[in-house]
């Protein structure tokens, strides 16, 4: 790290500073400027918290030199990561097409829906079996029975299914039912779950908080693999902005941003991103486009008649579409999508 | 609730919205403009989702006319809440200053640092057990064995504490110990959280998320109160902005505008805030003169030495000089630091 | 415009309403609902100033049924316009590449770079002659020498040129000289000078503003229009965001959110959207992706040695690189980088 | 300024940061950490534009020392500065009431409005005559017959009068009629306004932009003072915000914010920062509880009959209490509305 001194520091100041520095196990370097002095701190820097160092008197700001998570970062990782879900694999090359509606309905629909997104192309299937909702008086989902349908319709239909938890006490139940399990936006730095999360043997999808920095969204996935589990795959879905013409804004660009920082795979969710049906598709493309290892969107065949969130989902004709272009770009760009286990392409 | 159709609606869409709002058991109310047909929904609008409204094909926006919470509303309840917390009251011109270290550390300093904070007119000590970090490998809390240093301390001054929970496993446990359990920004929309605290027989200081609206906040408040319990003092801390000299940015108008829809206290946090000593006494005077029903600091003897948040804290003489100030702008404004329990003013 | 009164408005403050509706020379439609009384206003709403309406005691708020403008609105005028700029055309499947460096430099260095875009497929070339600077210390532009530098380049290689005007009184002289006219992002609301731009007989490329909402934005565009310049074409160039990770934020679904509500062709400016050269390419691919109708890249031989915004340029070989990727999207997309005047494809 | 190399930077290129650093007239003063190599610039920073050092390559930060600012910093004048507009004072415990009606009107209103805030306490009147609308379907102002009618008012009264300019070409103008000159907040980066404005002989109200960091704040106020006008009083009035509960975001910690890095006055304006009439009195009080050398409140008689922004004006006898209130905070903050010219107190 990099200390940098208030201008005007007296000579008692910056002796203190040093002894603080040694007395915490490093070396400190001095730099006399024209203007400011500047101490280097060497030595393993995650081993320091910033925020006490520039508690000391005469320092003006604290420049870390290192990003503070070491098990998300690709430069310690070497290469991308790939990811396998349920023997489709996420990563490398190789595309997470994710559709099914927001909440787990009654198993006639979640059935019609899942066959109509296998068909059109898609690997994984989602339902929410525990919804968060910002009004206690909004449903909360189909619990354990939901969890039930959801594997039905998987193991029928052959594809891996994911389903958000909110609550630490059951990540475990929904380990059992579930090949992935989502953190979803609002609880990405719930701290709780996501050592649950990390300690269960599931892979997890987790979504970046809507005022989550991409660096905040990095340590959050550095509780879920300091824990032992090593498959996360992260999901932009957009963040808070000025504009209520979307209902989030699509930060397509932390796509790019995290494939230069982290070797975890990361998709994109244009239905939460935009909130708007004739926005996912365009958005789809974009986060394709900029290097995203999948997409996630919400398909409901009835969408005024769904539980929860029908205004982001497209229709199953819709989605078919939308997995047509998807294809052609995947191809341009010399990527796939990854077969469902046990299909050969 | 009112839809606005899109321009070009065909007669059957109309047809068809009409249908589908007269089968969820409500009367509608059909009129055409120059440019747009809008109808209007005559019923109880709280058990509509405006979500599944605006899927319905052709309507272009739906539009509420009553706030989504019933039970933290000004309109619903009439007048401004007293909430009682270990014998101190906050709200109805009575002020909660909440002071003490971000986390709990040794007891010896514990106790230094409350009965500064209580010489200087603090009325309720502060300090986390279970912290939330960023970070995996920063100092997690001392758990139990913080609550129960909170719970002597708090013991031997006369003062109310609060303490932060993170887990809804813990609620429990931290209520056995704290006078009043604060539920952290990052977990405002925590809905397991919040139902467990809901559930306790404790008041809740509950903070407003990064980028969380005042509806979003006033939604997680009536998780609470939808649950039996109804005390429940609201802090504004900041929310996310785009300006790197402040933590986050003080949104000083959540005061008057929360003031306005609920009769909920609303107190003010400057130190997390801004996170920078310097902007603590200012903040924490502006909130005042806003409305707020009281003033959260961090306080600590070292901050080079505290075990997480050190450069957000004021010393204890800079907060007796911030209590002086307050005192004053209190009785400006005809309210009053609400004595500790036992206290004759 | 729907006007919707407060709980609890009296009789006399309705009538007042419908009295003051009625004054304005419109039909008002009363509907008493379960908890809200609402006035429908009927006529020509583009005649009513809705903050006007919001000052009326009893009204709670104004909703506009229709978009503040109109020449910009693909409602009016019924299909996406095609603007043609010194023979290069944009929009309805033909798209726009610009590239070049930030300022104008020496005629020598224009030169190498003029040609090798062109040679990679770019289709205008920019620069700034005149350049909005944050510090009246940094280099402002070469002034009408640039201008003259810029246009000898676009003759001798046959690409229209584009160029930035900051000052009203500059316009003519930049409209003698570039055949596009640009308003960047902080003179997107400098109304006086998209008044001056509107009156000019040359092409304007209008960039979003760093808060600007599509409503605002289109707004600006109206100014244009309104003074009989109908050619204009958007650029989403990033909004302001949190994480600082990205110059600004890159708010890509703007392209198709501008797609559904007006007639004028976007294109996007990765450049400048994240300012870092290793987000280019990708973001470039997104907004093609996303409907884009052309991409604004700044390119420079020698970024180190630019006179400004260096580190968000890209080299020559690297926009060789890029070109040829978007050349293989657009195919996929059935659109078509427009050719060079007098080239023939 | 100090530049962090990137991890893995070669021999090669760290010669050849030092070789550009000398050449650029520099000493280059290398440290090699245990992760990172960094090299500290010593000499005259503000001769440096960082973006150039950022696209060297190898460089992976560039961060500076001082601020880019140096007339409007607080380090280099020593002492607040006091501004005097047209015998009032502003800052160094003097402070400045704004009062008045967004635009200027018929002769009869403005007299009744100015001399209802006069009466009330404030020391300066003001009303647009050059309005930056967003549509240019609205009003936008009386132009050079509004800024004599509010000539003739300010001295009827014996205030001073401050108005907005939005174009270069009427700074003259504008300067021959008003006491003092208002740069609005979209034009806070209008840079050749702001030069002409620097060359005018009038004191200057520079309000904040939307999306304006305090850095860029002071840097156009430094345009100002580096054309030689060294009155300039700053204003915060609100930033974009993602809650549509109020217009922009009161960003109230800008003013201490300011205060330690500038010399220069700031005072608030509630009614942009919150659009709303009963937010004005809560936030202008927490403006100068937290330090603001004064407040700007848009007053009218008749907020439904306004040209522009009704409904962010207090009603005069709305305004009259509110001064009252200031009034009492001032005294207990031992500074005083500045006395009108000729006024003994």
């Amino acid at each position: 790290m990099i200390l940098i001194l208030k201008s005007g520091v007296s000579e008692d100041q910056v002796s203190h500073v040093i002894d603080r520095v040694e007395s915490l196990g490093f070396q400190a370097h001095l730099s006399r400027g024209t203007y400011r002095t500047i101490v280097g701190i060497i030595g393993d820097e995650s081993r320091l918290a910033p925020e006490s160092l520039r508690a000391i008197p005469g320092v003006s700001e604290v420049i870390p030199v290192l990003p503070p998570y070491k098990l998300a970062s690709l430069e310690a990782h070497g290469e991308p990561s790939i990811v396998d879900v349920g023997g489709v694999k996420v990563g490398g090359g190789k595309l997470l097409l994710i559709a099914g509606p927001c909440s787990v309905e009654d198993p006639e629909r979640m059935d019609r829906i899942a066959r109509a997104v296998r068909d059109a192309g898609a690997n994984m299937f989602r339902g929410g079996a525990f919804k968060p909702r910002t009004s206690p008086y909004a449903f909360q989902g189909l619990g354990e029975e939901g969890l039930k349908i959801l594997r039905e319709i998987g193991d029928r239909y052959g594809m891996p299914v994911v389903t958000e938890v909110t609550d630490p006490r059951n990540v475990e139940l929904v380990a059992q039912y579930a090949d992935m399990i989502q953190i979803g936006a609002r609880n990405m730095q719930n701290f709780a779950l996501l050592t649950e999360v990390g300690n269960a043997r599931r892979p997890v999808l987790l979504k970046r908080g809507m005022s989550a920095t991409i660096n905040d969204l990095l340590m959050s996935a550095e509780y879920i693999l300091s824990r032992g589990n090593s498959s996360v795959v992260l999901c932009e879905r957009g963040v808070k902005g000025f504009d209520s013409c979307t209902r989030n804004l699509f930060d397509v660009a932390a796509v790019p941003v995290v494939k230069g920082l982290s070797h975890l795979p990361i998709i994109v969710d244009p239905s939460h991103a935009t909130g708007r049906p004739d926005l996912i598709a365009p958005c789809a493309m974009a986060g394709l486009a900029a290097g995203a290892d999948g997409v996630h969107v919400e398909v409901h065949d009835c969408p005024e008649e769904a539980k929860s969130d029908g205004p982001q989902a497209l229709l199953p004709n819709q989605y078919a579409d939308l997995v047509r272009q998807l294809r052609q770009l995947a191809t341009l760009l010399r990527k796939q999508i990854s077969p469902l286990p046990g299909v050969t392409v």
